[in-house]
């Protein structure tokens, strides 16, 4: 579990680290449907700037950072991930940046395109096994026979806390905010921004119908493994959600929406159409909410959807 | 020639029509050439977020909201522009928003894409002719003949000064701005800003090397014809700079810089690569010239860079 201290002391640490990202207020009824009512405000929140394309980074430097401070990391062993997404490219940036090796695992059959980003970012990349769950299982083992640092994707308190500064920065910025809207895969973010915003503002978790981690929880009363699959897999598909954010989100009451592929996909293209922003199928999902009235918001409300990543081929949005 | 007070009036007359646009702080050496000293803060202003995703939105809805205020508008005649680009859209996209009609000319073989994005607005569109100048001319005429409003491109009091309502907004959000690095095709976002910004920051002009509209009529004293050619044509490729805006950047002592349309690219790419952010080729030769080494900031400088403009096909972006 994480505390609103840990979220605060996650933000100092980090300060200077991140880039504190823009919110942009678009047209209240800009992604409602017709016939649906609008919000009373729309914010978007442009976290898809954030260095290495997502918000990862914040969880990562936080990891690392908290590590050094407790005398937990080695400078000489360094960081170790498994990854071949945005947790790895996090992982590996922050690691570049404060001169410390990092390692990721990945699948034997990662795409080339990333494994090439990760080395680009200096990273010692390790394939091998047909399943994300053996790159898990050996990063976790190489922490332990190397002494290096192992970083999670989402379910360890630093990373979840770093998180939750991004929900710090959202209530500075929109004070009398009332909801935000977030993508939910492993739900390291939504932990981190539901503890930040406690009180303040309400947290709604979105999922792809496909990827329904913290509904399959909230229905089983635990966290359990799902089947993964469809458009938003590449970012969003945890095959169950954290125990961290679990327990936030019973806690602070998330609930669960579920959007389809298909309004997933054409929520990333009314996005570039309407505002200019690229982002990936996974971030798209929170927009998906709105846009395809999953969340139907109250009158009057203010609402922000984070935008959480960009790491995309945007080829498809061209015309 | 246009005056502070032309800028307020229009931003008091546009706002709730144009949407206030996010600045983003990012590392102040993200794109100063090795071994060059960055400025003391960098921010970039995204106002390629505005509606129809270019600042031309601002003055088109200026243009004819005083119109409409003055009695120079008929509404039942509507408005008529020259462009298949970024103006053209503007035009009919506030046409449509203010329930008037909307005729656009465009030569005879503008690309289908273009003109059917401004069909796609409720623009009538007019193609004719095989250059640009014939279109404009037209545009004229046909505005001489049906009582239509003639809006410019570039080069009209109430164009001009709707641009510049983003200066205003720029200094709002960054009040102690030192510089702003601004595209110049015709010059109408230029004269808009250098006004709104006089006495506060210095406005620079970066023109590419193949379309020095500014830098031609500063070294003949006037506004004089020149080739248009290059990467950036579709936006920047004005064949002179506006009357206005020559007359501005002589009183506010506007210099221009120049930059290659291989730096052109460069700044393009590795605006998406660093902040995940896609513009068209004329946006990005502002920061080409930070990139280039074209413009050198002094030390401790605020420097902004005007991300004017996002409509872009984004698919080389890939990778």
């Amino acid at each position: 579990m994480i505390t609103r201290a840990d979220v605060d002391a996650a933000t100092r640490r980090i300060a200077g680290l991140v880039r504190r990202t823009p919110v942009a207020q678009v047209e209240a009824d800009l992604f409602s449907p017709e016939g649906s009512a609008p919000p009373g405000e729309l914010w978007l929140k442009l976290e898809h700037l954030q260095h290495t394309g997502s918000f990862k980074t914040r969880g990562a430097t936080n990891r690392i950072l908290a590590a050094a401070e407790s005398g937990e990391l080695s400078k000489e062993a360094g960081v170790v991930a498994a990854s071949g997404g945005n947790a790895g490219l996090a992982v590996a940036h922050v690691a570049k940046r404060l001169g410390i090796p990092a390692e990721v695992h990945v699948p034997e059959h990662a795409p080339p395109v990333k494994v090439a980003k990760l080395r680009a970012l200096g990273a010692a990349v390790r394939q091998g096994g047909s399943q994300y769950a053996e790159a898990y299982d050996s990063a976790v083992k190489r922490a332990a026979d190397t002494g290096a640092l192992f970083c999670h994707a989402y379910d360890q308190p630093e990373i979840c806390a770093g998180q939750g500064s991004v929900g710090l920065e959202l209530a500075e910025q929109i004070p009398n905010l009332d909801t935000v809207l977030v993508a939910v895969g492993g739900g390291g973010l939504m932990a981190g921004v539901a503890t930040a915003l406690a009180g303040q503002a309400r947290v709604t978790a979105v999922e792809p119908e496909t990827i329904p981690t913290l509904r399959a929880a909230l229905d089983a009363g635990r966290p359990v493994d799902i089947e993964v699959s469809g458009i938003a897999a590449d970012s969003l598909g945890a095959r169950r959600i954290g125990e961290i954010a679990y327990q936030v989100a019973v806690r602070e009451d998330v609930g669960s929406v579920l959007v389809s592929d298909e309004a997933i996909i054409r929520a990333r293209r009314l996005l570039w159409q309407r505002c200019r922003i690229a982002v990936e199928h996974g971030t798209a999902a929170a927009l998906a909410a709105l846009i395809a009235g999953a969340y139907l918001p109250a009158e009057g409300q203010r609402a922000a959807v984070l935008l959480c990543g960009a790491n995309t081929d945007p080829s498809d949005l061209a015309g």
